[in-house]
């Protein structure tokens, strides 16, 4: 940490930040400038927050210089990590060496329509089938999802295609029963920051596919998922879904930056959701592309037999024949960028 | 709602949205334009969103033209609400009459500390005694609040000092002890969008302090009060604290018009968070003038005996003299707006 | 600046920045911590931009620490400034100790139609009149304003009414024929980076009325008008008039804590344009009430006597039954933050 | 257009707009329905606006439902267009069949340093060498460029290398000179809405480079276009650079989705810069990468032979090295794509 004082602090303002940095067992080496003093602190970065350093006479501002977040971070852990998805026998790989295609409906609403969508997922090459049961929705007259029978329709799904299962969690009440069904369990851009959520999670004892908050800051996602990290659950894979900004013209602006900015600052696997950052379904192909040739784990993305009739972001979904695009550009783009499909790296 | 067709829809595309409208008991009234065919629905605009029109062959764009919340609008309840706190026989309001102060400090931190504080927030004018209990914090390394010892010391200080207490809850789990010990209950920026939160508070039977989500639309918020609403609590009170911009000067940009907009389409009381707003203390004072003059219900402020020490947005609490400062505004100006001091206004 | 190392910095890595920055006759610091080492630098701050430090091998990030702009900074010149409008014997003041009205049509139209609109502004006590002659739209077949033409219409309207003229320019070529008929030249929203036209206005030898770009940090801001005080004229007024966010409730995000920091780090006077803030007539007499009891030194509104016909942002302009509002807003409430009126200060 | 009447408005409401829209030649589809009244307007759009239906008592809201720019859509102008830049006989194309690599130094220093980059350049492939010669600085503190004397070394650059050159113009005034010396003109981005040099460029007979304002939508950024294209020049290159957002990883969040959005909404070619937008050397390369694969007509990056004494934007300069990296990128994935190499394109 460095303090800065402002032009008018008196040395005593100085002995005064020196003398808490000391107290707390922590080292200051005082720079005197010509208009300002800063001063470098040294030691337990924990212990100087507790010192509300900002907060005495004559500092101007308090500068953090390292990351506040450890178990995600590559600073200590430099090689990046893959996820195994599914159950025992049958996991599929989400990490460096492979891209990872995810793909089903936006909600479950129907066996037929869920079986079907998994079938198309599973001849496009996806190796994991998404699918919500309990959906967050901005407004309380929207479809709010099956619920717990919506569960029962994926492990069908999984049965009928044997592709592993994430569906979302939007309670933290809901952990087990979710947990008992899914392979992964979805915590949504809504609920990045619901931090009784994301412990009940890392306690589950399955791998989490952890989406940005539509409004965080990289930095603020990390520090998030360490509270997954701090209950025992590295197994977490950021998802990067688009973010708010002013432009009209896409539901959110997907920050294709944010790929390669997080697999500098952490060794968690890192996916792109087109669907919902665009939301309209001719940038889905495009925009998965991109995230093939920034350097994405993977990607995930909305089907639906019948778009038409979806109860759930149905402009967004992929139908057949973009679905199909989509599959060749996954076998073709990823050994471009050194990558292995993921589809061949069952771990039995 | 109106649906714009895109230049090359066909008659059978035109002659298709119609079929859909009418076959859900709506009408279409066509209008053939020399470029584009517009379609203006009329009928329960429910029913139109399940037609998901906007994925129909030939439809460029449908426009909503009417409020998607009901219970919270203004539109059938021209009257402003006001929403009383407290226990029967001393209840304060807050609402269109009157201009509220709430004060108190971030954190609950000791009994000494919060009925201080109280005592100082009584004594400039205050109705309302406000202090974390439970805390939403970024990091997981930082403090998270007392929990329910911190119910405990806040039920002290209103025996102390007669004041009735809002509080944070940030889980439904903890929704039925939060509402044993407080008299209104808060919901935090960061679960603006909990809708299972949202819901637990709605049937909790005590009023709800609703703070804007930091990247809410007054929409979305406004939806969001309407999950409070639907289960049958409408003593809300809805509370501007700043939105995520790209100004780096203060911690959020408090959105000043959003009060005059609220109010304009909502019949909810609506106060303003300075303090969580600017994050800095000096900014505090005038920026709760600004909410006077422009019209709030009310402020809630961050206000701490010893910012030094605090363990929680030290940075951003008044100390005394500020205090005296802002209680000055409250006495002098609300009256310059056509309001009463909400101070004298105890419904027994 | 402070020099912030990253952890794998070897002591080459500090010792090349040490010389570099020695090299420029500057002063190191160097705190070595546990796992970062941080380096003060003491000595002028403008040779140390020339080294790039931040490209050096071992450099993780270099921080400023103090202000990047002089002229304008209240750094050395801790008394807020007045600039002073008008003829010689007949200038008006906007600053500290005043609040002053400037209040006009969006674009002039015909010249009944300005000087009926001037004579609105008097009434209402305003003490300088706004008018656009040369207008920038985002579109290139919207109204472009009347040009020279305009000029001569608002410089009857002076003669009319004794008011004195700010109007826009657009075009660093035009500066000499708007200098020649207004009393201050304003910069809008778009032109806040146009450095030729900053530094054009910056020579014509009249005050400035300085918009904030609507998407510029204050920073930013008071680094464009620096470009403006460097050639020699000091005589600006900085005007807040909102801000670009997802918040599409009103046209911008009016910053209304923007006045207290500019306040805080400038000594030019700071006024608040809530017209085209909000773009909603509505909200004009709200925010103009918020913006005397932050502690702004003037608002500059639109009238129009009939919007209705408006060729430039009808939907914003004040009425007369609005301007009335407005006329007893500015004569009531500034003497509640200590300032007085504008109307009576007339310098000869 | 579509008018949407208030839930109030009268019957003589709604016969006021009609007529106004009849007088100005238009016709009026009224839909009656239960709560609302909405108008759907046929004929010129252009004299609607003059109309400020907005205005009108009873209207709610106004609706426009087709494109505002003309010129630059693709509606009327189904093919994409190919951009030719350079001397006649040996032009190189912008546009939808090939991908263009222009590369070259932020700011020209010194007449070796250019020619060397340009040698760097094109070996790396590169077709078209930018170069900086007026630079717009955000402080008035920083270095602003060589002027004339850079063109100078610009086009000693062309002539050893064969490259044609790309330049900023900051300044309506400088337009005569830079097209005297370059073979395509930029407009930066704090200059997208400096109508004044757009219609400058507009006449000066060169191909345009036109940057997207760093907080512009896409349609701003169209319709900006439009002044361009009023003047008799469609050969206009449109440039994604980033947009503000308030993500501070990154310089600014380059917005890939525009480049789809942009190519179905405008037949001009788009290209990316990978540099500007990201401000970290580390990302061109992957972001450059997105950028092909999403389908964008070339990129345009920073390079500098030895960025640790570049005068500008050295930390996001590309080196040798990464060089090399990008050109292995530019030869392999166009195809991948349906592509060909630019390089090969020249025509005679």
């Amino acid at each position: 940490m460095v303090v800065v004082m402002s032009p008018d602090a008196t040395p005593e303002d100085v002995a005064r930040v020196v003398a808490r940095v000391e107290g707390v067992g922590g080292e200051a080496f005082v720079s005197t400038g010509v208009v300002r003093t800063i001063i470098g602190l040294v030691g337990d970065i924990d212990s100087f927050h507790h010192l509300n350093l900002r907060t005495l006479p004559g500092v101007a501002d308090v500068h953090r210089i390292s990351d506040p977040y450890k178990l995600v971070s590559r600073q200590h852990h430099p090689d990046r990590s893959t996820v195994w998805v599914g159950p025992a026998g049958h996991q599929v790989p989400i990490g460096p060496g492979t891209f990872t295609l995810i793909a089903g409906p936006c909600a479950v609403e129907t066996a037929e329509q869920t079986i079907e969508t998994a079938r198309m997922a599973r001849s496009a090459g996806a190796t994991i089938l998404r699918g919500g049961a309990f959906k967050p929705r901005t407004s309380p007259y929207a479809f709010q999802g099956l619920g717990v029978a919506g569960l029962r329709i994926l492990s069908s799904a999984r049965e009928a295609t044997g592709l592993p299962i994430v569906t979302e969690v939007v309670d933290a009440r809901d952990v087990p029963v979710v947990a008992e069904h899914a392979d992964m369990l979805q915590i949504g851009t809504r609920n990045m920051a619901n931090f009784g959520l994301l412990q009940a999670v890392g306690e589950a004892g399955k791998p989490v596919l952890f989406k940005r908050g539509m409004t965080a800051t990289i930095e603020e996602w990390l520090m998030a998922a360490e509270y997954i990290a701090q209950r025992g659950n590295l197994d977490v894979v950021l998802c990067e879904r688009g973010i708010r900004t002013f432009e009209p013209a896409t539901r959110n602006t997907l920050d294709i930056s944010a790929v390669p900015v997080v697999q500098a600052a952490s060794h968690l696997p890192v996916i792109v959701d087109p669907s919902h950052a665009a939301g309209r379904r001719d940038l889905v192909v495009p925009l998965s592309r991109a995230a093939i040739a920034v350097g994405a784990d993977g990607v995930i993305v909305d089907v639906h037999p019948d778009p038409e009739t979806a109860l759930c972001d149905g402009p967004q979904a992929l139908r057949g024949v973009e679905l199909r695009e989509l599959a060749r550009a996954v076998r073709r783009l990823p050994p471009m960028v050194g990558r292995a499909d993921a589809a061949g790296q069952v771990r039995a």
